[in-house]
């Protein structure tokens, strides 16, 4: 039976264009086969030692050298076709009590255990720099807005660390998920379990696999792990991509608040007067795309049980976007660490605009026995007159305000003579927003400490996963070598 | 300033139509605002009163007949104008320290919160009752199928009980997400903190949140907590839409493995020999449905930061999303708690087949020394021949073998007089997989106890979760009352 | 049989949420199906009458009063079950040669068609008035931008009528794609046709559709048409996003080129300097809640074939997201028709800036025989001496060129002494945009001729579908009363 | 200025990923412009020359050994590099009154035209080819299914052709936005027009652009056609999807209807009895990836206006949606065009259901003067009663039906000693739906005849626009040679 062109040309083309995030996972998977087998006895020593050498020669090719060919079928047919060309039948051993789909299973997750590690650590360093630029902020005084209005003073400190925090929730999110997806899939033959390998905890171990798949047929076909670690994904970018945003924004002339580093600019081909913020659209555009990933793998997804295209897609969209992501927050990551920040040009939009309204309207709830609302109305006709005479906010006087409330109330406040200047400091308002999470420097400063050291944590985390992956591996080769070359051993 | 028509056409008749989401919340967030002021000594005892009174009173009004109207902006609009209406400037005091948006963002985690324990809760009972089912069909043979082609003998407890994992994980997932957004976002001010209200536990306390929201600018803006609970939410249906997809193609006809319970069915209104399984393309449904809300929703919370977009189409978008997911939840468990399963139509088509091929590979290769690849091969040959002599798998002869192995070996492997009929016996095969999960019955009756256990768990948690929150309400609406009708308090 | 409560709180529950759609055309259908039957003498005349009666006052009674009720059904149930209540038997006439669906499949038609039509009625008028808008604008100069750096000189009307092509694209569409829509289904017995209804053209006419959907089981069964209706509905509302989000920029303080009218803005509730462009957040946000509608029936219809999941869903998330297209146009139009636009701030930015350093460049490249490269490079030294010493664009000189000149090239190219200001000025820049599709007044004048003429003859187009379709409606119901009250025909 | 390695590393290596599919169309781009510059004398005759030497070599390199290199920037930045390392200054002249995004914008259109044009012409081919199956099938009777329930007595012929229609509908679809998409954007300068190029038509025409994109800055930024050609190819392949999922139950031991042809099926590697419909399985995901394509697009282009990312990102994600489609067409076609179908077995299965209780109900309503609802639940009970007795629907007698009726109605229909063999026939049933669009042998005949045509027709106008592609390119290429090799022109 040949493969009919068409479906060499789609299925056959597809699955080993993903061969390269397969390759290594493919071989250890391999050789913890045969260690296992080897182990119960059921592969004859001299064929379980030429097949590790054939499985260490494997892993020492790059995946873009190994004779992958979607003429042989998808890359498990061409290893088979392969090993056989050099070994003949006794390639054969290899496919013993384990399906095609057991050792892909495997790779894949031996693949994306190593980019969520990847992808956590890179978002808790992410965090780790923002925080720092925080800090460094914590008294540059900017208005903050909603609607791009400008709502009330604050600072750049406090405002760049709140991308900290879901930062920092999705890197913890990653790494709960990676628990799920560290498990072993190992020895659970078709789907029902197998007769040949009883003990499922070895293969599991060799591979440094953080527990096994307890239901075999789940072991076999569960993706909920991966939906949701590009949901994590997507979430993650969805954050770098709104900072991205007010960036991409507040480098305009008309802003003016900050400059990337030249670095993470590109230059006009036509225009010689620009330097373009070219970083702050890859990022944006990153996250539609891995909208649209997280979106078509549910959509694969939606299928009977057990079937492959489940899974087949999963090996390439997977890792992809796993990818774009890790690259994604390495550049929002640069960004954030060289960002220009126009201290001068924040102050001075401050100064021009009345986001002091709100608490000279609490003040005179304060002090002037009247309800909220009343506050507020006779406040708006304070800024409305202020504005058209083209006086800025910190400038309001006490007569200004009992003009207001003469109009509204049909009576003055009796704020007249006050002097309302410290109250309507920009730079004082920021200090009395010193309650949990406000803008005051010393609270930002406290969140800070905090934030820095759960990124610290969440980074120690996964860079501890990271290196207990790269010593499975190594204990897994070093077996292989000693079983393949075992006069060398001594 | 009046509102456009296309405005209160578009954007208010949207967030009103969300009203209902909102309502209950709406009412609990302004009672716990107002005490919150009074303890502060900022709204004098009289008005205190009144308002309390008011917002009992909305609270004992239902969403549809409280006078929320568009044409007065959105719900929190409505509410002042009717605040206003009934007690004048008195209803002002309720704006102090808070933007509108604060009470709204209360008002959705109250309903979030609430919905995403009842959803834990109802994955758990599904996980439940599915493990049950399982366990009463330990013995029931099965052919169990991969790309829908019989692949293996197993049972139909053990691949039920594939689905309970998937749920199980999500049920979790739920859980862990309840941890965020449970959370309160009380005391925020604008986005930079409040200088009125200096200390956010109070409120936090009050409205029974298991925390504070640390960041005020977080506190106010973040999605990531939604975006995650949607995902869950379309993982946990896409697992009971495999299932109802599976059990769509057994009811029918040809399969005839299960039968929905008649309440589960509908008649065809022309075809008088119908009874179609109308539940599970309900199911089917709605797991793309759900698709899109995550789709759609992470699409809304790409723009920039502190965009109200992100959070006005929450309103509406994750209550109604997390309903259809847990009606459908439970439509899933009532069918699989009441489905009928037809034992004998299963074990003939186990009879009818090959399943036992791989058992019989695997027998050769440990008896007769060869590798897989060959036995493999070899018993390929012997299925054909059966197949086209019409003989089942479980009447293969050790003739036949030896026959298929001169034809690809050039000599016989001995199995001739050998009775293979215990080994290709599908029961026996059943049997032999008591590895860790696989589908003997004794492994499946241990895992079911397991997952039996954690549903419980779960269930547990999530019902403490629930009567967590009724009972924060009900302290709540007692604090309002001792305020409002302070004389009935002895 | 009595449904399961499960399934009456879901599916059920669901389908009767979409009634109100569905009920006219559902009237409509019955009443068309009534009369095909007579006319072959399929059903007695008394019981023809009795129908036809019932189904006028179903007509006359509004869907939310009509007795719908999910524990009967989905609303096809209910209707039967109603019909039954009030004329026994005889009701039973109705399910002759068509299944329940092709009742409702014709229903979601009818209403679909009209919806479809009046969006592309309100594309049309949101060309025309943007085009409008243009045409006012023609002289108002603005630096144009990408990546929101400002580019080269152009005007307002430039920049808007840019809008105005791809919504007439997406009006065109919607209007090809009503050719689909308006189709009959009727006739079509289950799937395969039907022995009673030899002739599928009379419900077609009856019904006003533009024409037969040729084969049955394609009748009963083709979502394809609503997928590209709401990828259409997708795209429009996404062009509409992107002019919301460049007005929400552009109505920022530190801009100020924009002022949405009153009506389209809100205030805030805490802040009395603000006046919020929610109208802007309210089409951002439709646009993402769009993509997941078509995204969610794109995963819906993955599924097998005649599945009924992909219609019953479509009843309800087709209409519903129609609807919101709708509206969300409406205030786009509202919001361009009452712009207030300022040109003073637009002019002062172009001067300020450097927009017009391509023209300088392509100037030396005319006159100085060097290539555009070299030009390129020798303007932007240029501009960023200018930019250190706060020189504006528009007062460069050619002495600053040539010093530009020496240092790249080591030579001057001789511009020292030559006037730049007519080259330098932005509005005679903008005049010189004058080939095919450029920014000078009259080429844009002249585009919006056209856009006009097209924005016309769509509006008129979709006018005469809309008059057609009442038309058709208002000759069925003469038609059902001349059947149900024949004496009053006289 | 040089780029961070971490934008290096994401923008630039993503851009220069999708280098192959702009290649070949930014070399003629490159091309066209330098003819246009040199037809009004803006580029010196040497410097044209040299340049176009230049850019014939580039055409003659293949993309994977051009020197494209992200260290570079994205790639029209290599060729830059590329170009002035080979003639120094001369190269810049490529870059007059054009900015980089115009030549790649028109790279895109013309690969994507090519991509359009092919897959409507695939399209087509599956249309026809599936329409030669369902003529070879109009007297394969089969029970068509509802729910996977058996609804009525059909044909394969008339079920496979209900899948030509839409994809017949995509393809034209496809056609109607090749208009769009075949449209030039060239001379647009950056946005707003140019000064130096003041005649759109030539460019336009020396690329075989079938128009030119009137408004400059709709020119530079368009992406609706874009999205509509993946809403179309994700509609398309949804189609091919509920084909192949049929098709996949249909494969199953328990229904076998239908065996794929063994190049379009997978053998399995573990289980020697097992040939897997693998193809199948491939379309399905594949839709399911498209999905996420569109989705994500849409996403993407959720951004102010003229904002790169809804471009770069573009270059990729279509012209890699449109391949897939493309591929996956093509195996539909294959897998249709070899299909085995069993006709046995789906004569079986008619003859074991009731799918003819819909005619004896329709029978009764003619014959015994009882309204449709009334005839139902006869039938209903008849059917009942046969399936306990394992009676087949057409052995049904007149005994049974009166029976039936007594215990309804109280009294017979008088159907006792008829034959109603004839119209229980299911064979006589398909013959009787004889009307438009019906089961019916001449009528898939006649329906045939004219998809064959329109498919015919597509596939001639997709093929001549390919062919005038060709001819475009050839005569482009032509006209380069003589400019770079003069004297060979004799």
């Amino acid at each position: 039976m040949s493969a009919a062109p068409e479906l060499i040309e789609s299925g056959f083309h597809l699955e080993n264009a993903d061969a390269p995030f397969l390759h290594r996972g493919l071989n250890l998977a391999d050789m913890a086969h045969v260690l296992d087998l080897a182990r119960r006895g059921l592969v004859p020593p001299d064929a379980e030692r030429e097949l590790m050498r054939l499985l260490l020669e494997a892993d020492a090719t790059p995946a873009d050298q190994f004779p992958y060919d979607p003429a042989l079928g998808e890359p498990y047919n061409s290893r088979e076709a392969h090993f056989v060309s050099r070994i003949g039948d006794v390639a054969g051993w290899l496919h013993a009590g384990r399906p095609r789909r057991e050792a892909v299973r495997i790779a894949l997750r031996l693949h994306v255990r190593q980019q969520i590690a990847e992808l956590a650590a890179e978002a808790a360093r992410f965090a780790s720099v923002a925080t720092e630029r925080s800090v460094e902020h914590v008294q540059t005084v900017m208005p903050d807005q909603t609607y791009l209005q400008q709502a009330q003073p604050s600072t750049f400190g406090h405002y760049l660390l709140s991308f900290v925090y879901p930062v920092l929730r999705d890197a913890r999110r990653l790494v709960d998920e990676l628990d799920e997806v560290d498990c072993s899939p190992g020895g659970a033959g078709c789907v029902n379990g197998t007769r040949l390998l009883d003990d499922r905890q070895g293969i599991s171990d060799t591979l440094g696999f953080s527990g096994v798949i307890e239901h075999t047929r789940d072991a076999m076909w569960q993706v909920d792990g991966f939906v949701h670690v590009l949901a994590t994904a997507a979430s993650l970018v969805s954050t770098l991509s709104k900072l991205a945003e007010d960036l991409e924004i507040w480098s305009s002339a008309e802003f003016d608040f900050v400059d990337l580093a030249d670095g993470f600019t590109r230059a006009s081909v036509l225009m010689p007067q620009k330097r373009n913020p070219y970083s702050l659209s890859i990022i944006r555009g990153a996250c539609g795309v891995l909208i649209g990933r997280i979106s078509g793998f549910l959509a694969v997804s939606k299928s009977p049980s057990a079937r492959s295209d489940n899974l087949i897609y999963a090996y390439g969209e997977v890792p992809r976007a796993l990818d774009l992501a890790l690259r994604i927050t390495k550049l929002a990551t640069g960004v954030v660490g060289t960002l220009r920040v126009n201290r001068d040009r924040m102050a001075e939009e401050v100064r021009r605009g009345y986001s002091q309204a709100t608490d000279l309207a609490e003040h005179l709830v304060q002090t002037c026995d009247i309800d909220y609302r009343t506050a507020y109305l006779i406040v708006g006709k304070v800024v409305r007159a202020a504005s058209r005479e083209r006086i800025p906010g910190a400038a309001i006087t006490g007569e200004m305000v009992d003009a207001a409330a003469v109009e509204h109330l049909g009576r003055p406040l009796g704020t007249t003579g006050h002097d309302l200047s410290a109250l309507l400091d920009p730079w004082a308002i920021v200090l009395s927003r010193d309650a949990r999470g406000g803008a005051a420097p010393q609270e930002v400063t406290r969140m800070a400490s905090l934030t820095e050291e759960q990124a610290a944590t969440l980074a120690t985390t996964a860079r501890q996963r990271l290196e207990a992956f790269s010593a499975a591996d190594e204990r897994l080769l070093a077996a292989a070598r000693a079983v393949a070359f075992p006069q060398e051993e001594t």
